[in-house]
Order: structure tokens, then sequence, then C-alpha cells
């Protein structure tokens, strides 16, 4: 595959990782985000916004062998492999000292203009990155949660001043805050991500009042948890994680 | 003064920031405990850990002239200074490219044992800092809030999961999210920190619920906030700082 590589080394500092002492999945995406900030920082040419154009994100799928702990020493790696009219698709690689893959995470960029809209993406901008054109969107499994169901679990959340970044956005790692922070934390204690698959509909705006719902199920051994972000009744984000015990 | 310096130099990255592109205060916070954590890895011999202790932070004093901006590289230097029975002191330095300080913190911290009762700090862990021994225990101004004058907002926060950190605690830097969140968000964006004094005096513990009250007053030009956080009517930690328009 194509694509131009971008590396990362840390130790894994004591304000990414939840009370086991694991990174914490909220983090985690924040830690990503940064790592390709850094690869975008460091090319050449055009950025997005010399386009008046801005980066979001549609779509994360993780894939959780283990999540790193505190002081432990991982390196990350992230690649724009491919591109087309609509998504770029970057993957991130987190491997442990011994260079074992411990998480993998897909991530499904968008180009949005200064009406918000959904923008083509420029040949020039992609191609800095080493990505490939392909004409085939891909058709990536789309979470699912039936609300006729019921939920086990609705928290609220008011957006908080600093959950907005320089950009004006939510960033979006608080959404995972909101949606897992809804089960039951001895759940959380005792769990562990072992995939997760996450889409953005809408975005939630300052001041607004967000509604996270979950649904808890088990299903052959496995547990599985869904959810549902929205705003006054209108759909912003749906997930769902796959946990083990951990 | 004694203390054996410790220095950190980063380039801010967009996580640490406000929708304003400068460092936040609970964001600020949480980077200069990293960096007090990178010294106390660095020392050889017993930590705190060791004798079946955990640092705790009293109180935080904030001189800030300028706040570090997005992509800024800045330069901090920690130094414990000295010591007596009960706290240990740690001054943070931050300051710009051109070496001008940016901004000063200085932190008390204690010692608290396993019954979570504060415990005499051992001279042995103290000098390794290169702390002092002074037996006069610090008159460090406290911050006042007059709770019969009335609070003009008072914001509930529920303790969320990924808030608890690795030792079991709600991480200090939330306390500044709940008590500068209760000012009006315009005035946020159109004000910055000049100085700030908090105060922690119980800890909240995984599932409280959090009452962060606030009281905004202008005095002589200068705009004064002060904040109180409760659970159930329990005084947790008072605040005040000091503001200037943007």
């Amino acid at each position: 595959m194509s694509g131009i590589s971008w590396f990362d080394t840390i130790r894994v500092p004591y304000f990414l990782v939840d009370v086991q002492g694991r990174m914490s999945i909220p983090q985690l995406m924040t830690y990503l985000i940064y790592v390709s900030g850094q690869q975008t920082e460091s090319l050449p040419g055009k950025s997005a916004e010399d386009y008046g154009f801005s980066w979001i994100i549609i779509q994360y799928e993780l894939e959780v062998k283990r999540l790193p702990m505190i002081g432990e020493t991982i390196e990350t790696e992230t690649v724009a492999h491919e591109y087309n009219r609509i998504a770029s698709y970057r993957d991130f690689y987190v491997r442990d000292q011994s260079g074992d893959l411990l998480l993998s995470v897909t991530a499904s960029f968008a180009l949005m203009n200064e009406d918000r809209k959904l923008a083509r993406i420029p040949k020039e901008l992609a191609e800095a990155y080493g990505s490939t054109y392909t004409r085939k969107l891909r058709r990536t499994p789309k979470p699912t949660v039936d609300a006729d169901q019921g939920f086990d679990a609705t928290h609220e959340y008011r957006v908080r001043y600093f959950d907005i970044d320089e950009n004006g956005h939510v960033n979006n790692a608080h959404y995972f805050s909101w949606m897992l922070d809804t089960l039951p934390h001895d759940f959380l204690k005792t769990h562990t991500v072992q995939s997760g698959n996450i889409l953005f509909e809408k975005e939630v705006r300052a001041d607004e009042i967000v509604q996270s719902a979950v649904q808890l199920e088990q299903k052959e051994g496995q547990n599985i948890s869904r959810h549902l972000i929205s705003c006054k009744g209108e759909e912003r984000a749906i997930a769902e994680f796959v946990w083990e015990k951990a």
C-alpha cells in the first residue's frame, strides 16, 4: 500500500491513562490525532486551511489487542494510504517496544469548506501524504443502534468551554468520553475494549446539551455496547464497542 | 534558593489549548504535574510509594503574564525549593523561546499515608530533590469566598470515569475545569487569567456530584472570580482568579 509513514514514540504519561493505568480510549484518540497533526505540519506545500478547508473525522474503526500501560514506551505509525473524492483513509498502528502490534485504528477524514459543507479533496493535498487516489468509495461497516429497543442508561453532558478546540469544534475525543462514561463504572474497570466503530454524523457545537444513551448486550459470550449521541433528539454520532474481561 | 531544577521543553500541542489557541489553565496544570513527575522518575532512591505514601496537592498559586500559544515552544523549569514537616513547596517557571518568563506557579504538596491522613515528609525523600528543610510553615494567602453573598452561577458536574487517575483520585486539573466552566463563555473568550489561588481542602471521589459555584466581582477595574467546589454541601476546594481583558 502507498502512503508516507510518520512515526512518533512516547512513554505513556499519567494524564493519558485511566484508573487501571491503561491508556484511556478518549486520550488515545486525542494522542493519535496529535501524531497525524505532526505529519501535516512536517509537510511543505499547501495545507487544507490554504484552500479554505478544514479536516473533519467521519468515522473511526479500532482493533485493540492490548491497551498501552502507564510508563510503557510505544511507537505510533500513521499513514494516509488512499483517498477518493470525499474521504481520506488514515491508518494508525501502535506497537510496543518489541515491535508487536498493540492496536490499530482506521480514521476516515473528509474536508469541510467555510460553509461547513463537504468539499472534494484536492489531488495536490492528498498526494503530499503519498496517498493513492481510488474511484471506489469504501463500504465501511456502520455501527448499529436500535432506539426502539430502549436504552440501559442515558446521561446528559453539557458541552464545556474547554471541550472546544482551536478550530471551534468539540474535539472528537470527548465523544468517546460521553459514550463510555455511561457504562457502569464497575464494567469499565473489569472490561477492556476489543474493537470499536464510531460514526460522526453531525457536529456538536458549543453550549449544546448532549444526550448519551447506551445499550449493553451480551451475545455469545461477548459484551457489546451500542451508543447514541444526540442533541434535542437529533442524532449526532453512533458507535458500538466489543468488550472482553480484562 | 536551593533545590535541583528539572527542565522540559515542548511545542504546545492542539490538545492543550482552548478555543482561542491559548494554553488552557486546566491543561497547563496537567502538563506541569507531568513535568514534576518526570523529575520524580529521574531520581534514584526511594519514592513516596516506597514509604506507603502518595503526594497530594494542597494549594496552587499562579502568576500569569501571558499564556503560551498553540505551536509555541516553551521551556518549563521546576524545582522543589524547600519543605517543612507537612508541606513541600515546588515552583514552576514557564518561559518562551527568548527566555522571558510567561508564568509561574507555586504548588504546595503534602504526603498522604495509606489511611489518607497527612504524614510527615521524610528527610531523605525531600532531600533527593535538593530541598532545604525549614521549621517555618509558610503563610500562603488563602482564597476567600463569602457564601452569604450568593452566587452568580452554580453548575453541577458528575465525576466521570475518565476523571479518575491511576492513583484513584480526581486529577486536580479537573477542578480548574469545573471552576472556570461556570463563568460565562463570552467572558472566558475575552478575558485572560492574571493570577490565581486554589486551595484543595478535601478530595472529590469517584461517582460524586460536584457543585461548582462562582461569584464574579468587579473591583477597581479588575475582574475577580471566586469559586467554591462542594459535594452535598461539604466544601472541597475554593479559589480566586484575577482576570484582565485579553
